[in-house]
């Protein structure tokens, strides 16, 4: 028997399921530009998103209240450190440019479980502010945060947004100086290196366990300039 | 003398960069409603989104051709696992509904580092072609696969259009039984628990090694009873 195939617009077989039928030697057929996604309308949600992120009141870190809601957030540094002169200067009139941009997810949310709400996006700036307190070379005061609260449906925004503020800013400690956001990896994994964060910043205990290999101070310090001049 | 503000409209000061020119006695106010962020147009957009990947052609799995791209996918069950009975049945005729949802998003996106164009979806899906063929209990013949390919700016939206698809459709691999995409942990990480998905479908080598206590067969059979009745 002859087997013909007559197309009738769009017409797609999946030979696997019906091998047992018809005996085709048909190629699988595969074309890029039917999976390529273009949506001119999610680039102004994304742009009314920052905006209105960048509306939204600047508190000192930690913000004076604890509150419920999950997230994105954004640091701001304002004090006069030789590594962050750029960023003193930009902000001198406004909350310009964040030092870094975060999120605070609900638990539980990757896994779509349904959770009670929680205090993410405050207990996320708190462990933040920790860590800053125990650097010596910062100080707490000269930080200041934004944060966007995203509830319900609009909690699946949460790690676009915070893409949208990195791709925007590029904020120093997400880009070029890395690890401001580790936590203690825990006893039994103290084998690897210091981030780019520690050896600028030292002071944070756990951070001093790790005995890994990792770069000298001026070879950060070589890595925030390089980041300056790209920047301008 | 006497210190007087007179409030024209909405003013926010911040009491700790004017300490040294006033002495104020001001509570720093906290008001959660103005960081709450609502979009309606969000909501259209994700449906939109949604709606087009569900148009996106089904392949087997991996795709018959590499490509270059990151974005979001979905893995589909057709077979007669006994584990797996209603997805047969809803699937039987139309790809509607998955048993995963993930994502593989650009080496470097998190630091906002611009990389060359790679092939991060379709290695993605081979990781779990290799996965599925190490189990025992599994046909790799049974799955099929859609995807999503998101460019440029575009690439922020792939976590919100993973959370979205997990979010509408639960799939059980994301929410009940974890750990279909987990990697090899490494020597001297073994002393954690095999997950669920590897108890359901023991056979990945790496797996094997695992030591942690974990839950047995019976239990997580349990589970996906639990899963079935929930959904329906």
């Amino acid at each position: 028997m002859k087997n013909e195939l007559v197309f009738c617009g769009y017409l797609q077989i999946d030979f696997i399921s019906i091998k047992n039928v018809y005996c085709i030697d048909m190629k699988a057929t595969f074309d890029r530009s039917k999976h390529v996604f273009h949506s001119e309308a999610f680039a102004e949600i994304i742009k009314d998103t920052i905006r209105f992120f960048n509306g939204t009141p600047v508190h000192q870190l930690p913000p004076p209240e604890n509150f419920v809601g999950a997230g994105v957030y954004a640091l701001y540094y304002i004090g006069k450190s030789p590594y962050y002169k750029h960023l003193y200067e930009v902000n001198r009139l406004n909350f310009v440019q964040p030092v870094y941009v975060g999120k605070a997810a609900p638990r539980g949310w990757r896994q779509a479980r349904l959770q009670q709400a929680s205090n993410e996006l405050y207990s996320r700036l708190c462990e933040h502010n920790n860590s800053i307190c125990q650097v010596c070379n910062l100080d707490i005061d000269d930080f200041r945060c934004r944060f966007m609260i995203l509830e319900n449906a609009a909690v699946d925004m949460i790690g676009t947004v915070e893409a949208s503020l990195i791709r925007q800013y590029v904020p120093i400690w997400n880009s070029c100086i890395d690890g401001f956001g580790n936590h203690d990896p825990g006893s039994g994994r103290y084998d690897q290196a210091k981030s780019d964060w520690d050896i600028l910043h030292p002071g944070r205990r756990w951070a001093d366990n790790l005995k890994g290999n990792h770069p000298s101070l001026e070879e950060i310090k070589v890595k925030v300039l390089d980041y300056y001049d790209e920047k301008h």
